[in-house]
């Protein structure tokens, strides 16, 4: 006998987002970033993430701003980059991830970090006006802050900063709480990863739900 | 003054997993699942995910020895195949996600499921002793059980039903566990995702930790 199950996606869609609305505690967000934190949500399959994201002032209009200007995407890990639904991207925007770019791991033992961190160097060239989306490495959350601590390093527009895990993820995401070089999402403590970062950016994307 | 942590990824990954071993409650698991395991949590960021962390008996050792002899591993979404770590694998294993596959959204419209399902369709000629890595769609999960309930349908080696979500996962999970047509591991409820799937996935292909 065959399972019977909702095969429409619009429906599914639908019904998960009312139970998030309905389960989650989301009164503290603003209507933009609302919509941003459903969708973070949903990809984490657990409305007890609420209480660990956090937007600063404005993010989501000044991060869906500069997408809607054209400025590209740029990611620390190809499980986010490959992530991002490309139709609701608003210019047809680049997403660019350089951790298997040519030259990194060579640059990751020159500089003695990770390649997750030296691939941000390749960032420097499109990074002005872009959306940074970490949603893998502490250690590129950390190093595209001391990169910021130049300043003659381009800014992005915003930064979502989500890595994952049991070291540095925490204290990355505190650091780049505390300092808010520009606009930022955060989800703090162990929590984050890929599929919360892609969440995060393809709900900046679109409205659209 | 720029910020200082921790560079070394091996030091890293290693001060990872004593935290978890040292936090997450493992002791049911049996010595090669138990990597598995704590593989997940890691990607998870949580060792509250312990207990939602179920195998079949025998689960890791079956699913590795397929890769091992060459199995192909079939992903229902291009994060999960994105996130497998080639160098892991233990024989060039080709992994095959055939989401995006021409016909496929034809497929759906036709047989009235979503994509996710109908990609699976293209699995028949690879699924024989494959490993198949659910980490997405509900209704890719369901699907496969549907299409296992035909004797005439190839049989993986293994299956990983990670699906994430408010509509369905829970439910798929649920009636993989209680179908079993081969030896499986889950994540019960709504937890789930493809950063877990993936990380099972490395976990199978290589006990280097």
């Amino acid at each position: 006998m065959p399972y019977a199950y909702e095969t429409d996606g619009a429906a599914i869609y639908a019904e998960s987002f009312a139970t998030i609305r309905a389960e989650a505690e989301l009164a503290r967000f603003d209507p933009l970033d609302e919509q941003v934190a459903v969708r973070m949500i949903h990809a984490a399959g657990m409305v007890e993430l609420a209480p660990h994201i956090r937007f600063s002032p404005g993010f989501t209009a000044v991060a869906r701003a500069a997408l809607e200007q054209g400025a590209p995407i740029l990611c620390d890990a190809r499980m986010v980059s490959e992530g991002v639904t490309r139709k609701r991207l608003p210019a047809g925007n680049e997403v660019i991830c350089t951790l298997h770019a040519p030259g990194v791991p060579e640059l990751a033992q020159e500089i003695g970090n990770t390649r997750s961190a030296a691939a941000l160097e390749l960032w420097r060239p499109h990074l002005a006006g872009a959306l940074v989306a970490i949603g893998n490495a502490p250690t590129a959350l950390f190093h595209l802050l001391n990169m910021l601590e130049d300043p003659d390093c381009p800014r992005p527009a915003a930064i979502i900063g989500c890595p994952v895990g049991f070291v540095g993820a925490a204290e990355s995401k505190a650091a780049l709480w505390a300092d808010q070089p520009v606009p930022c999402c955060v989800v703090d403590g162990r929590l984050g990863g890929s599929a919360i970062t892609v969440a995060a950016i393809n709900a900046v994307a679109s409205r659209a739900e």
